[in-house]
C-alpha cells in the first residue's frame, strides 16, 4: 500500500490496507463458522482463511457497490471456492456483522501499534525530561517571553499531553455477532435447522449468545450484539494526533533559525535550496495533527446520523474515514517516536536567548520575589517528579 | 440569557452565561486569595464574590480585547472595590489560570445536569423496554423491512447508547494553578514576600502545590498544575447528543403519517398550515446533533494548534466554543427526557406495519427455519435484559 | 450584545443580536403586508415595524421552543397588537420564508460591514506593499531560511488573498416567500378571497410571482420561491478568516522576540507578567480562523441532510451557526483593518536576520546566478505591481 | 486503483490516483523543461514524460517522508534516466511548483468529470420535472404532511440545487510557477547562467513571468506566481454532494416501503434477508454527503494555518484531502446520474398517500381559499418554467 500524497504512509505498513480488511472479514467469516461447527450447527467447515487473499481484493472491490457493501462479493467467492461449507458459511450473520467486527480487528492492531510508539515516546520523553530537569530557556506565552523556565519542565508537559492521550487509548473494542436486526433470530434458529442444536427452549436467547461468544472469543474480543459506533476511538485517535501536535508545533518553533534551541535528528533536503535542513518528521506530524479532528468529527456525524436498526449511509462513511484516521496516527505515532529519540537539544541557544530576554522576563519575579538571586522555577521538579512517576506506572 | 435563534436555549438556564463565568471567574479568585490567607501569605481576603455581579460583565466583555482574555478587567474592578485585598489579589496566579477554573467550574456544572438528565432519560427508556418487550414491530435496515424485532428491543439499543454516553462522561475535571509559564514560581516566591511563609526550603516545589491544592480544593477540584485541553469532555458532550439524535431520527421516521408508530406527547403547531402537529423535540435534538461534532472537533484543532506555554489563539478559541457546546447539550439532555417520558407508542401501526410487510419480513426466518411459527426473535429477551440490567447498574 | 467569552465580539454591535434578527422579522412580515396591500389584497395593513422591539426578543425566545421557530410566538405578539391588521399579518406565508428571510437582511448587512473593513485592509495593505517594495528581508519556508525577498513582496501576497476573499463575497443573496412549501399557493388562492384580487387566470403563477417581487424588493432583494442553503456565504466568511488568519501568523511569528521584524501598534497587557506586550489582535484573529471551517462545514452538513420540503432540524441547525460564524467573521475583518493600519515593519531586523542567514540563504542564487552582486529577487516587482492593480481594481 | 471500502470508488477511475498524480507533477516538470528549451535557456529538453510510470510510484511514494514531498525522489528517477537533461530539470523551480500545479491538472479532470456527470443529472431532472409536472404527491414539511405539490415541483427543487452546486463550480484554477519563495528569482536569473538569455534588463521580471506562462499555457492552465489554497474548489465539490445529499435523502425516504413513491431502478440485495431491495445508489450518495464537509474544512483549515512563504504542514495536508474529496465527489457525481436516470415514480402510491392526508392537508387552502375545488399548486408551473429555462441556459 502506497500513498504519494501522505508521505510517511507507508510507517502504517499493511495495517487497515484492503488486503488486511480482506483478510480480517475472512477471519470473522471464518471464526462464525467454527463456532457453529463448535456448537454442532454447521456440518463441516473448512479453514476459510486459505480461501482468499490479497489478490482477490480488486474484484471484490468492483462488486460491492450492487450491494453496497465488501462482504456480499466476498460471500460469493468463499462459497463457490469451498462448496462444502458454503450452506454454512454466514449463515445467521449479516454484512454488518462481519464489517464491524473487521474494522474491530483492524482497529485492535491500530491501538496496538500505537501503544508500542507510545511507550517508546514515553520512554524518550522521560529521558529528555530527567536529563533537562535543570536546562534553562524562556518559557513563552502568546509568543512572547513570559518567566523562565527549565526545558525538562517544558517536556514534562509534552509528557503530560502523551500519557493522557494513552490513557484515552482505553476504549473497549468489541465483536458484533447480532444478525439481520441485533436480535440474533437466525442463530437462534438454527438449533432447528442445523445437525446439531441449540438448547433454544424458553428464551433461547442464551444459546445464540454463547454462540455469538464463542466466535467473539476465538477472535480475542468480547461480544456486543449490537453495532456501537467508533466515536471513542476515533475521539482517542485525534487526542494522540493532538498531543503530537503540540509537540511538533514547539519543535518547528525551536527549529527556526532565529530560536535554534531544537533540532531533528536529520533534516530534509529541498528541490531548490541546497542549504535547507527542513524538519520534515515535525511538519508531518503537524500535518496529520490538522487532519484528524475533522475525520473524528465525520465518526460523530455518522453516528448522530443514526436511524433504523442499520441506517442508510451513516454506517457506510465510517468505514474509510476509520482507516484513514488508523493509518495516519499510527503513522504519525511512529514518526513523533523518530523525532523524539532523535531530538537534539542545543542548551546554549537556550541559554543565550534567556540572557537575551533579560532583565524583561524576570519582571514577574522581581515583582514577587524581589531581586533574589534564587532560581525562579517553582514547584518545576515536583511537577517534573509527578510527570515521570506517572510514566513509570508510579502515580494515576 | 436568550437565544431567538436556539429554540429550547432556556432550557440550559444561566448555565455558561456570562453571569455564571463572571462568578465562576470571581469564585477562583476568591478561593486563590482565601488559600493565600489560610497559607498566611496574604494580609486580608474580603470575600470577592460580593464585589463583583452580573451587571458588571458587559463592562468587562468590552474592555477583555485589549488584554485578550476577560481576566485582567476583572482584577482592575475587584482591586478598586477591595484596595486592601488588592495587593494580594491574583498574586501568583495568571489569566490562564483564573479562566481555565472558571471553565472547569461551569463544565462540573454542565455535566451534573446532564447527569440528571441522563438519568431520567435511563429511566424513561428502561420502563419502555420494560413494557415493550413484547411488542412486535418491523424492523428496518438501509430503510427497507428486514426481520421482525419487538419495540422494546429497538429501545434497549437507545438505552445502551445512552448508557455509552453517559459512562463516558467520566472525565477528570481538574482546577488549573500555575502561574505564568505553569512552575508555580510566583506562588512559590511567596515566601519571602508575603506576611507568613511557605516552607519553601529546597525544591520549594511542595509547598507551592499545597496552597495551589488548597485552592482547588475549596472548589471541589483536583488540582492540575498546567492546562490541559477539554477534548474528552467535548468528546463525551458529543457522544451525548449522538445517542440522543440516534433517538430523535427514529421518533421522526416513526411519526411520519405514513408510519405512524411513535408521536410525541404534544406537536408542535405551524404557521401557516393549522393541522400540523410537528414533532418539535425531535426536530430540535436533532439540530443539536448535527452542531455537536463540529465543535469538539474545533477544541481537538485548538488542542493540535498548542505551542508555547500558553498558545496564540488556540486557547481563545476554546472557551466560546464549550459554552455552545455545553449549553446546547444540556438543552438537548433536557429535551431527550421529555421526549422520552412522553412518547407515544402505537403497537396497533407497529403490528399493521409488520402484516403488512409479511410474507417478505419473514423470509430470512424462513430460509433459516423453515415455516416454523415460533416468533423469530432470537436472543432479544436476553439482549433486553442485560440493558435493563446495565441501567440498574447491575453488570458494567 | 455581549460575550465574556469573546473578546472584541462587540465590534460587530448589533449585527446579528437577539434584537437584530427579531426587527428584520418584522421588517419581513411587514414587507409581505404592504406588498398584500399594494397588491389590493389586505384590507389594512399599518406599520408593523413599530409593533414589537428589542424588550419583546426574550418571551419569544422563550416561546419559539413549542413550535420550533420564533416566528411563530412573534405572529402572535404582532396580531395581538395589531388586531385590524391581524387577518392578513403572514397571509400566505410560512415561517421558513420569514425566518430565511431575515436571515438573508442579516448576512446582507454583516457583508456589507465586511466590505467596508475589507476596502480598508486592502488599502493598508497596498500602501505597505508599495512602501516596502524593496525593504529585504529573508523568506522563509518550512520554517528555515530559503531566499531573499522584500517584506512588499510578503505583503502583496496577503493581499492577494485579502482580495480573493473579497471576490468570492459575491454571492447571490435572496428573500424566499414561497408559502407552505414553496408553491406560493396560499398567495395565489388569495386572489379568490381578499379584497382585491390577483390575476389568477390559467397557471395562476405569475400573479404570486410579482406579489412575492414586490415584497421582496422593498427590502432590497431579488426574490427566490424556494430557500437555498446560505453555503456559499458561509463559504466566503470563513475564506475571510483564512486570510486574516493567514496574516496574523505571519505577524505572530515576526512578533516574537526573536526575530522582531513586526509589531502591532500596541500591545496587550498581563495578568502577571509587567513585561508583556502582547500581539493581541493576531491572537484575536488567529482563534477567529480556528473556529470558521468547522462552523461553515455544519452549514455544509445542514445543507446536505435537507429531505422534504422543509427538513427536521437540518433547516433549524443553520440559524445561529450563522450568527455566530458572522459575528465572528465581522469582528475579525475590523481588528484585521486595525492590525494592518497600525502595523509596524522593523525594517533593520528585517536586515540583520537576512544579514545573519547569510550566505546560507544565498545558496540556490549561487547555484543558479553565480556570485552575482544583484539583488535576487526576481519578478517581484511585476508580482507587487499586480496585486496592485488588482487592487484598484485595475486588473481582475 | 481499489478501495474495498468505498464501495464506488472505481467510478472515479484512474482520477488522482498515485499513477496520475505522478503522471501529472512529470507533465509539469516538462512543461517547464519545454518552456526552458523554447526561452533559449536549456540546452536540451527529451520528452520527460517517457521516463517515469505507475511502477515508479510506490519508491517515490517510500522516499517521500525523508524532504516531506514526493517530488524530490521524482527530481532523482528524472535526472538519473535522462542525464543530458539533468542539469536543466526543475531548474528555477521548487516543489511546490510542481506538487501544486499536478494537483490543479487533477482537480482539472475532475472538475470535467463532475461536468459530464451535471449534465446528466441536469437533463435527468429536466425531463422528471416535465414529465411530472402535474402528478400530485404531498409535500411534507418537519416529516409531517404539509399542502399538496406535484412531483415535478418537487424535482424542480433538486434541479434548482444541482444548478447551483454546477454554477458554484466555476472557480479559477492556475498553474503555480514561482521558485523558491514565489518570487521567480531563479528564473529569472537563469539569464545570466542558460545557454540563450531572457531579456533580464531592469526588472526583469517581465521575462521570468513570460517563461512562466510558457510553461502553464502548455498545460492549458493560467499562470499564478504564488499559491492559492484550494478552497473555494473544495467548498464547490462540498455543494455537489450537498444537493447530491438532498436528492439521495428524497429518494431513501420514498424508497421505504410505508411510502414507495420512489425506487431505485435496480435494488441492492443483502447477505442475510432474501427479500430486500435496497435504495444502494442513495445510501452511497448519501454517505459521501455526510463525509464531504469536514474534508472541505480541513482545506479551510489548512489555509487558515498558512504561515511564512510556505507553511509547515498546512501545505502538506491539501494534497491528500483534496484527493480523497475529489474522488469521492467525481463517484457520487456518476452514481447520481445513475440514480436519476433510472429513478422510477410511482405517481399511483403518491396520489394515495395524497389522498390519505385529506383532509387535513387541504387545511391551508380551505382557511385561505374556502372550499374550493381548485388545485392548490400556486406558481408551480412559474417555478418548474424557471428551473427548466435555466437548465436549459435560457436564465441565469
Amino acid at each position: 500500500m502506497t500513498d504519494l500524497l501522505w508521505p510517511g504512509d507507508e510507517r502504517a505498513g499493511d495495517l487497515f490496507s484492503d488486503a488486511a480488511v480482506l483478510a480480517a472479514m475472512v477471519r470473522v467469516e471464518d471464526a462464525w463458522l467454527q463456532a457453529l461447527v463448535t456448537h454442532g450447527l454447521a456440518g463441516t467447515g473448512g479453514d476459510l482463511t486459505k480461501l482468499v487473499d490479497a489478490g482477490d481484493a480488486a474484484q471484490i472491490a468492483a462488486d460491492a457497490e450492487s450491494g453496497g457493501n465488501p462482504v456480499i462479493p466476498l460471500l460469493g467467492l468463499l462459497r463457490e471456492r469451498d462448496p462444502a461449507a458454503a450452506p454454512w458459511i454466514h449463515t445467521g450473520l449479516t454484512s454488518q456483522d462481519t464489517l464491524d467486527t473487521a474494522l474491530a480487528l483492524c482497529l485492535r492492531d491500530a491501538v496496538e501499534r500505537l501503544r508500542a510508539d507510545l511507550a517508546t515516546q514515553i520512554d524518550a520523553l522521560a529521558r529528555l525530561a530527567g536529563e533537562h530537569r535543570a536546562t534553562p530557556m524562556a518559557g513563552r506565552t502568546l509568543t512572547q517571553h513570559a518567566v523562565p523556565i527549565t526545558f525538562g519542565f517544558k517536556v514534562a508537559g509534552w509528557l503530560e499531553s502523551v500519557l493522557d492521550a494513552r490513557d484515552a487509548l482505553d476504549v473497549p473494542i468489541a465483536a458484533r455477532f447480532g444478525g439481520a436486526a441485533g436480535t440474533l433470530a437466525a442463530p437462534a434458529a438454527l438449533a432447528g435447522s442445523g445437525p446439531g442444536a441449540l438448547d433454544l427452549a424458553a428464551g433461547s436467547g442464551p444459546g445464540a449468545l454463547d454462540l455469538a461468544a464463542t466466535a467473539a472469543a476465538s477472535l480475542g474480543l468480547p461480544h456486543r450484539a449490537r453495532p456501537a459506533p467508533f466515536t471513542r476511538l476515533a475521539d482517542a485517535f485525534a487526542g494522540c494526533t493532538d498531543a503530537w501536535g503540540r509537540i511538533a508545533n514547539d519543535v518547528l518553533l525551536g527549529s527556526r533559525p532565529e530560536i535554534g534551541e531544537l533540532a531533528e535528528a536529520r533534516g530534509g533536503g529541498s528541490s531548490a535550496m541546497p542549504q535547507k535542513r527542513n524538519p520534515v518528521l515535525s511538519v508531518l506530524i503537524r500535518r496529520a495533527a490538522l487532519a484528524a479532528p475533522p475525520l473524528a468529527a465525520t465518526v460523530h456525524a455518522a453516528a448522530a446520523a443514526r436511524v433504523d436498526e442499520r441506517p442508510d449511509g451513516a454506517w457506510h462513511v465510517e468505514w474509510a474515514t476509520l482507516r484513514t484516521l488508523a493509518r495516519r496516527t499510527v503513522a504519525a505515532g511512529s514518526q513523533t517516536a523518530d523525532l523524539l529519540t532523535g531530538l537534539r537539544v542545543h542548551a546554549d541557544r537556550m541559554a543565550a536567548t534567556l540572557a537575551a530576554a533579560r532583565p524583561g522576563i524576570d519582571a514577574e519575579q522581581r515583582k514577587i520575589a524581589g531581586n533574589t538571586a534564587e532560581p525562579y522555577l517553582g514547584a518545576s521538579d515536583a511537577i517534573i517528579d509527578a510527570a515521570l512517576d506517572r510514566a513509570r506506572g508510579a502515580r494515576p
